[in-house]
């Protein structure tokens, strides 16, 4: 068994989210996606993200206000949100008070099947 | 965007946990995982359980003694930890208020490389 500390991660700043990459664990091809940590300050918003990489999505800590495909769709506490490949995305943080943390795993999609 | 409530999901109780099973959303081959959500009651552990599927668990609430290899590994809210293909798992949840919930990816490792 292999624990990852969220505490003692390193972590780098992407305008004003915090960002925990998974790279730093060095785990080769031991999952079947990258991932990451990443913290939205209260009252702020990553910036517009857009990547061929399918993102599945976990809000760990706070709660989304995740902007896509013209709308904002709440994400609470515990619940999860899926991206498409190429689908632009927006995550805010309402909370005046409470920092939004999301564990994120992405991957690019699957080939479509030979026709 | 889609998003994955997880206070709507529908659960099935296995001996003391609560589990929210992903195959419920019919994402069908989308993911290169199975997922779950499980909730252990405080004071309450997980039924011992050994799988051939390789899985990364994120702490999302609370905090998991999770027993391992012949260790005990705490981890707490926001941390995550990786069990091997075949590795025997039990996990503690040791408050005696709050529960303990975890999201879980799991996998077939893929096979070795031909020698």
């Amino acid at each position: 068994m292999r624990k990852f500390d969220k505490g003692a991660a390193g972590t780098c700043q992407v305008d004003r989210v915090e960002v925990a990459r998974w790279e730093q664990f060095s785990l080769g091809d031991r999952l079947p996606f990258k991932a990451m940590w990443y913290t939205v300050p209260p009252s702020a918003s990553s910036p517009r993200d857009c990547h061929p990489e399918v993102e599945l999505s976990i809000v760990v800590s706070g709660s989304a206000a995740v902007e896509a495909s013209g709308q904002i769709v709440e994400v609470d506490h515990g619940s999860a949100f899926l991206l498409d490949s190429n689908e632009a995305h927006v995550v805010h943080n309402r909370s005046t008070e409470a920092p939004l943390v999301v564990f994120s795993a992405y991957w690019m999609p699957a080939p479509a099947a030979a026709g």
